[in-house]
């Protein structure tokens, strides 16, 4: 996982405990189980009305492999690139048979595979470009249930609270359980909150940057890939690939590509 | 009704209820006609203005309609067609006749019944997709419907809790009515929020996705017929057939399909 | 007045008027004329600072005229336009004369009698559009106007109630009219949401649908008057004007038409 | 300032005033001033952080112009610029000389003297539109500023009354107080509230519509004294010049200008 | 930093000081260590889970950079570019050596040093455009930052209230700390409304309108020293640097530039 997103989770859990160690009486009422069942199994409930059970059955795999999953890095990505333009250019493409079975990235593996394979230009272009839209795809389902979760949460936290402060007015006559009827009421808006605000709110955004930096890794491989066919340069390799890049990592890595 | 609805609404609802018995009190005092009138009487109404009335007797029977009736599997449609197109090749399209009376989907039987009977692939299409897009006009509506109602109930809820409050606060010299009042006018907001978040706006969603997936499978109806009255062979009817499926459903299929 | 807007405005406002009878304490409380005027005055008076007058002055006829008038039935318009076309075939345009002084819309009467008069399709054409247009601009103003009212009413029922709140706690020595002072502030918070829930946002969807019908069946009107100037048959003239109609409403029809 | 403007600001204020007067205690405790500090301040402050310095000191200025100025009359000037039409088609251009400085109008009189100077059509064209298009981008910072006011003010509003609401509670030992500081600490919340929905928001819409009659009637003039300039007939200028209006205006006018 | 945003922070806190003074009962009460963390702290950690880490490290610095730094006034640098350009035509490109070194923004010097070093227009326009694209790349990602921070910090407000109502609850028992506890748990929400209100929204309104007017300036850059590589005169530079300009700054320069 990206050390942004660890550092955020912990930083923001870990001001909610410290404060909540601050205010004295302990983390015991911050914990009740009814609410959280209601709040995160709320959210879970609307997600699966929402969406296809295979979206929410797939969610939990794509959150956790987008955020776990490490992407190649595209000046590594681009310098290979360049290597094997040079032992193309040196001993044909058949000599690439070796460094394919190196390559950690299955993605890019499977479409070397398919150059040295023999198959055209346009049906490795094909084959990568249905994988990466494929990709895209389970990324927005991932996505949108994130969403439906930072929407729903905090709506389950409000019915619990609603449902909390009911049973307190109805125990009114004994004063002593007030409080403590109206503590546990808050604490499904509360969980709700949490959920919301720490949690799918700010997933979300990585995701969706993840998923536009994943994106430009894979063209930018099936680029690679299309220009290796086409017998390119190494130097025509290099330069087409950085145009992939954003203007201050372009620059970043020109002195190493050079 | 397709499985995720059900579980996220025995979820949703069940743990709501399991939430409301470990409170204690039973679910007595979460019971009231009046509330229940004032919410779901004033969502109806609220629709009843906003749209014609044809739109809201339809609603219903739409929405029924769009999670009962199971969609005919693609693959399965992608593997008839096939084969009808191997007996059109051997035998002719007038063989097909025994073949059709056996499809159980209304929508495709009535297409190959215009095919057998001579109509023309122009005609056979736009009889078609004029029923497409009268199936697509009533989920927009009935979208619409749910949609409306997903915004109506919680402003209703509201409404019944300001009705509630003020006649708590008029009998406010008698303080044992207190508690049983406001939990009282409480609960029109509750069921509201329920309304909203458990059944209407989740709800919504899947129609959305039910609908998208309808028009898929009418889509590749109307080519698989079209293709049919052009005696396409079963390789290319296959083949055009898997283009309407996403990505990985294609390739669990293709093995099937070859 | 189409059955639908006043069986919802019936059931709507006849569930809270229940509602309250079963709450006990009458409707007494919940009738106040300052909070009604802060209310509706208030939703007045920013519409008249937003809109210009004539707007303002021309919003209540549009609003009335679009619910209580009565459009032409579109089956029967056609079967009306195949008529003429018979008889224009028949006996020409002039022997339409005396079936025009018979048709009860205006819209539509002026446009034949300028078609009778010998005016050119363009001109007649130009005409009708105009005033189409014309008429759209003003259901546009008015569902402004009705959009405006729905967001004012509910600020200023807040404001009514801050207001009533403030009165109240100035007069906290005595405790007798705390409950009171608060049911009241309450009233304007409960007016403004009835106004914007139960009047507002659903008559401006009602409005919006009702404006696309009447676009509809001008259009209609546009097109049959320019058919019978170019001495269309009755068989185009209906099956052209047919195209105007949904599908379902369409086959409804085909067999009358036929 | 147009009458509805005014009628409105009237109307609104005066309802709350009469409401107040009608709660009984007189207007005092609705007045104080470090509230309105707060709400009308902390409204300015944000536009200043927000906006351009001259933008924030232009706003005041525009909006002022924009009510009071008296655009001019769209029927009257295509009965002048019909006049003109006749007097260059009898005199020549020149003949224009006396006509001009009469011109009221200093945008429509510069173009006019510009166009009697013997600046060519396109140069003349050119001079009016740059001009519009600043008017416009004033009216349009204007509106900026007031929308932002209009958010900013509610945002204030909570800000003051959450502000009193600590001190009341910090002084909650002297139970006598405790009415009076809540009252003050609501008084934010109606000002934020009346600021927003009294004026900034419906002046928001009055200052849209006004910037939309003033580019029509600009971009009438920018025609007109085109059509001069070609020479064009008093009945085509006439014409030309009606196609800038609405439908309903066009055809009471059509009267006077036959 | 510009002197608006000076101002309006001044005036925005300067005026909650003063009115928290005229409550009475000193800052005190409003100033709470574990709240601030929660907010401020919150914020942060919502910014590190949505941004990537370099984004979230670079934003303070795009934030100072883009209020602190000032940028060449348009005027000047069209003067400066005519200047240049009568240069050019008197002694060639090469003369501008030394006045090239004199040029303050980095961002010009670099463009002329490459001018004058040979680089041809195309080589120029693409250095500076990529350069400026990284620029408007880094607002941005500088501007969501902002954005986000004005949407966690009021969330972040309200998880702090609610931690702070059930450990104030729960205390319930003695009732002299029910004041203290509530106006402690209050203070999240306030500092969540001034760091929304006060800093982030309008400072992201503030830096997109630095960022219109940088890439404004920049593309005047750009213009001016193609301009130059192509030999323009004085006065074709004056007029086509102008049309960046809006109308009212263009016409305020044209006397100076005359």
């Amino acid at each position: 996982m990206d050390i942004a997103t660890i550092l955020g989770l912990i930083l923001g859990f870990g001001l909610i405990l410290v404060s909540i160690a601050m205010g004295g009486g302990g983390l015991g009422p911050f914990i009740d189980i009814p609410s959280g069942m209601i709040v995160f199994g709320g959210a879970i409930a609307a997600s699966l009305i929402n969406f296809p059970l295979k979206n929410n059955l797939g969610a939990f795999g794509v959150i956790m492999k987008c955020f776990l999953f490490k992407l190649p890095d595209a000046a590594d990505t681009i310098a290979q690139f360049k290597q094997f333009a040079e032992i193309v250019r040196k001993d044909g493409l058949l000599a690439l048979e070796d460094k394919v079975s190196e390559i950690k990235d299955d993605y890019m593996r499977r479409g070397m595979e398919a150059l040295i394979g023999g198959a055209s230009a346009e049906e490795i272009s094909e084959l990568l470009e249905t994988e990466l839209a494929y990709i895209q795809t389970r990324h927005v389902n991932g996505k949108k249930i994130i969403d439906s979760c930072g929407a729903a949460a905090p709506a389950f936290g409000m019915i619990g609270t609603l449902i909390g402060l009911v049973q307190m007015l109805r125990a009114l006559d004994d004063p002593s359980k007030i409080g403590g009827g109206m503590a546990t009421a808050l604490l499904t808006t509360l969980y709700g909150a949490l959920v919301a605000n720490v949690v799918c709110i700010p997933l979300a955004g990585k995701l969706e940057t993840r998923s536009m930096e994943e994106t430009m890794i894979r063209e930018l491989m099936i680029k690679g890939i299309t220009l290796l066919g086409e017998g390119a340069t190494p130097r025509a390799v290099g330069e087409q690939l950085l145009t992939f890049l954003a203007p201050k990592t372009r620059s970043s890595i020109e002195p190493k590509a050079a």
